[in-house]
């Protein structure tokens, strides 16, 4: 799956994905409207609208892109519901023919781990049959409990061609508190690095590992650090446009190839209508076509920062 | 909430928590075979297998014990209707007068963490009503993004009068990877411990915070340390029976007071009949009594090492 999404960015020339975070306040009121009119203002009700509302989006972007990253927390906050629309939009990306990252950030210990990585990218087995639960192509996984942690996720990526992406250095303001924190000279995310390194050798594609690392856009000299350390590592990097990264703080998350690091956006692209830099082009009726505007504007703002136009 | 927690521990004279992780080679045959016999070898059969377990176990213990810990990586590796499972467990629970302790090991950065905070905890707003997601009493929380992913939590938590525990040092033999590594002189859990100490003077019960710590029953020279450093923080503690600790190794993750301390038990009590210590004594079609006596035995045993008996 990673040689599949390398190709996929190169075929669209688009390192970018697209953060499928869905929040009400987001959701154009025709939308919320007619699901309500529906289900109610239920959860069902509110399950309907992002999913109606994440198909729109996803109907007016999929040929420019090659991945999409639903953010599973914004619909598990609906409880039930939430997750079916959760489940539904990751089926139809991968109809459309989307690679799909689940943001779960899980991580625990072994055996925990094994049922994580068994839930959304493996096969359970039940009597005699086994059935795909959510079944993502890559998951982002929490490295705080260490390898045995770490591994159950890349045992079964190994089995289903699948990949993970391993948090290192997140985006948020306070990622430092203890990501940041020396240890014999060198930040904790550094060790971490390291062993993103170590755990992806044991799972190599043709020129980057299913082992990638999740480095945020706002923290760029860092990233550069860990370009160095994890050559092979696809970066996932998120941060950029609403949480303030730019293009041009991207350059040294990729390798000298052009290759290595997606970079997501996620309320930039689908509340786009709702920004200043669209909503005058577009009502809310047409906030699908505002986020095709949008993702265009990112590929171009990447594509002129790697000078890759 | 952790004023109703230390109550029911005061009241059942039982500091534990039994682990709801329900794993199919647990599940007794007569169970698997009625569920499969009404819903096949479908997600939906294991779901019903799975229900039915967890509430021949609850029947039976309810009475024993104060609280309980679903882990939610085991319902949701059965994809949606697994997690439907884990729904009617929580409120089957609570319905029974049990606190129930999400083990969700869930952590993000601000936005999103509050997603999870509100699915799992408080209420979501859908047009003019709010609903519960899964609603749990406490949740586990990830602490490697920092302060800013974990205090949505505690904001959730001060409106709902519920609670975390925040994983410190963790009962897996990798925890030691990150989690020991010397920052100025000490352990990174220690620095997340002290951590713990802080958020915890945000939100403060009678004599215990709302926000408490996870840290190993396998490791108690730690438990020790970090007893001291978060003397208002109650810990659960993982790791106990089938991962290898045993009753004496919990003395000093308790205060002087006898209270401050809460230790999870999963397979052993749950798979009891399954193992060498009741297999003799139970037959399968009795696994409930099999957990009823391994709490008992687990109860004489902690209050046997804490001279409580």
């Amino acid at each position: 799956m990673i040689n599949t999404l390398v190709a996929k960015i190169q075929k669209t020339n688009a390192p970018i994905v697209v953060g499928l975070d869905p929040m009400m306040k987001f959701i154009p009121e025709h939308i919320t409207k007619k699901a309500f009119a529906e289900y109610g203002e239920t959860l069902e009700g509110a399950a309907e609208a992002i999913w109606q509302y994440n198909k729109g989006i996803v109907d007016a972007v999929y040929d420019l892109i090659p991945a999409v990253k639903p953010q599973i927390a914004m619909y598990e906050q609906f409880g039930i519901p939430g997750l079916v629309a959760f489940d539904k939009t990751v089926k139809y990306c991968k109809e459309k023919g989307l690679v799909v990252i689940g943001d779960i950030k899980r991580g625990d210990i072994g055996s925990t781990s094994a049922a994580y990585a068994t839930g959304h990218l493996g096969k359970v087995q039940v009597g005699s049959n086994s059935f795909y639960g959510f079944d993502e192509d890559f998951v982002t996984v929490n490295p705080y409990l260490g390898s045995d942690g770490v591994k159950p996720f890349i045992d079964v990526c190994k089995e289903e061609k699948k990949g993970i992406f391993v948090l290192v250095k997140t985006s948020n303001p306070s990622s430092g508190e203890f990501q940041d924190r020396l240890i014999d000279g060198k930040p904790l995310y550094e060790w971490v690095g390291q062993q993103v390194d170590a755990w992806g050798a044991e799972h190599m594609g043709d020129a980057y590992s299913y082992v990638g690392a999740v480095v945020g856009a706002t923290y760029p000299e860092m990233g550069k650090v860990l370009r160095d350390i994890m050559p092979k590592a696809y970066i996932l990097v998120p941060g950029y446009g609403a949480q303030g990264g730019k293009g041009k703080d991207l350059v040294h998350f990729f390798n000298k190839d052009g290759l290595g690091a997606i970079v997501n956006s996620s309320r930039g692209i689908i509340a786009a209508y709702q920004s200043d830099a669209y909503k005058e082009k577009f009502a809310p009726e047409n906030y699908a076509d505002a986020s095709r505007a949008a993702v265009l504007d990112m590929i171009d703002d990447i594509a002129g920062a790697l000078g890759t136009k």
